[in-house]
């Protein structure tokens, strides 16, 4: 874990560093990324898990806007640039060792790209796994 | 996107798959894992991102109790197996293209490592990172 992170371990609450001192500790994976969970701000529900590289963090706090790195086109992404269904930022955390990234957002349609609010609507059920919603229309 | 996935995209709510089939279709990274969310079930607060390999899934849902695989250790790793601070499942869920997984859990104790009750407790104010809570006593 980086010293950064270790030496905020036992840190007051209202304890500040400096964002940039952040940024440049944080432990980006081999490929330059780093997780992204986005939460509505609102309802608490876990909308999806994306990935930002360095740019896509300092876009996203500078917009305003989620912008994440597309792995498979690779370049960055604004989410909803092409279908409106923006994420508003209301807050970016980092969590203890700085190697995930927790958005909270004010979701703009559906997150998913199926057109369902969340990504997350498979769930175990035994031995199946169900669907739980459908595309909204 | 494995086929299985794609499928499912459309599909209408209640429809059910075979766990060993979904099991099976998970697009595990190179290093056999899958990033998965632990979230309360409760209160609906993001606790923390670990990573899960198809024996932590397993084992999870025979046992009805978080279990992760140790990045740095190299082995399963059941959430609380030394701290007690275990994950009872309430629900899993996998994402629209099978690369995460969302836990909702029942957390005994604080989920993290510092003794805070989520690892999210670095948040960005402005040009500054601020540390919301104190690790409980």
């Amino acid at each position: 874990m980086a010293e950064l992170f270790r030496g905020l371990e036992h840190a007051a609450a209202g304890q500040h560093t400096a964002l940039a001192e952040v940024l440049n500790a944080l432990p980006f994976n081999e490929d330059g990324l780093l997780p992204a969970i986005a939460q509505d701000a609102e309802s608490g529900e876990v909308l999806m898990l994306a990935w930002m590289n360095l740019a896509a963090i300092e876009r996203t706090l500078a917009e305003g806007y989620a912008c994440y790195y597309s792995r498979s086109r690779r370049t960055l992404w604004r989410k909803g640039e092409t279908s409106g269904h923006l994420q508003a930022l209301r807050s970016m955390r980092f969590d203890c060792d700085g190697d995930t990234i927790l958005l909270k957002v004010a979701q703009t349609g559906p997150a998913c790209h199926t057109n369902r609010a969340s990504c997350f609507y498979l769930e175990v059920q035994g031995d199946r796994v169900a669907v739980l919603s459908e595309p909204e229309r």
